[in-house]
């Protein structure tokens, strides 16, 4: 509607999540009309991570470092070994401020009708580095999917052959959540699990 | 947390109206694990609107043309001229779709404290537009706040001068707008532009 650059940049703001073409439109006006220097350090930002961000050479999440800063980390507990789908478990996981240890960074979970195997969530690095013997314990933090689940089991069985002690967390009622509120899938799976007190 | 680059990535999509911390380290790693292609687009069609990006001359809505789409258009009726404060009120009107004249876009109103006046608003572009001759109704559309309305009275004068017919956009309930919904000033903006049946 206004000319083809402004329509190429709505448009392309959409490859940004939970981004519609209303919201694009509004960044967009926003950005050339009231924020050109925000717009050019973001373009400048964009271009920087693409070329740059790549995976640590440890644990696999995303990072321009060699390693990243948490295994970097002279105080965070080498031993101690959390797999997690995504760079954004990391995240939440760091957000929560409990967890001391180290991660490994899958970038996904076994798929096999995507052609996503072993090799392609980095399986053969995480043997290395438990080959390794400096890690104690795995804490596996996939997601409670069909496919975190299975890929969390085909974790344990190659950890358990590396002799390392392994542990899943716990899912269930979420703390303050209302259990009318809580799906059925959760609450099945808190009442199976539950423990003796 | 994760790396500089990543850190800054972050921090620069929060120039985008609407994303708060949370949103831009979702938008983040998105972009980083899933959408490179989208990110490297983006960074690209800031730059160059930024770069390119200027004002219609005749107009002054967004476009890098010599002329935007609207003036350019033949079919648009030219002696009908639409004030409004931005670029987005022209989508907004656009995209109602029963306009089929041409706008003025003032980027603002006058307001005296921030030291805006008249020439920042292009009101002697505005000026030079109605002395062509080929104008015959200026349709003021500036929001109905204290400063849109001050700055529509004073282009009312200038047009008024200039011989040229002006006129104001309707405010009231919206259609479909339940009156317990509608907020006072609205309310009594109705009332007393109230017309007879
Ligand atoms: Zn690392
Ligand atoms: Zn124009």
């Amino acid at each position: 509607m206004f000319s083809p650059l402004i329509d190429e940049l709505m448009s392309a703001l959409r490859c940004l999540p939970g981004v519609g073409p209303k919201s694009a439109q509004r960044m967009a006006l926003h950005l050339l009309e009231r924020d050109r220097e925000g717009a050019d350090r973001l373009a400048k930002a964009l271009s920087a991570s693409v070329a740059g961000v790549g995976e640590c050479n440890r644990c696999r999440t995303l990072t321009e470092q060699h390693q990243c800063s948490i295994c970097n980390n002279q105080r965070r507990t080498k031993s101690m070994l959390c797999v997690v789908e995504t760079p954004a478990d990391v995240l939440a996981i760091e957000q929560a401020g409990t967890y001391q240890g180290t991660y490994f960074v899958l970038h996904g979970h076994l798929s096999p009708i995507d052609g996503i195997g072993p090799s392609d969530l980095g399986l053969d690095q995480l043997q290395t580095l438990l080959a390794e013997g400096d890690i104690e314990e795995v804490i596996l933090a996939t997601n409670p999917t069909i496919e975190g689940e299975a890929t969390a089991h085909y974790i344990s069985e190659r950890a358990k052959r590396a002799d390392v002690s392994v542990s899943r967390i716990a899912h269930g009622v979420p703390l303050g959540g209302e259990l009318e509120f809580i799906d059925g899938g959760t609450l099945a799976h808190a009442f199976s699990s539950r423990q003796k007190i």
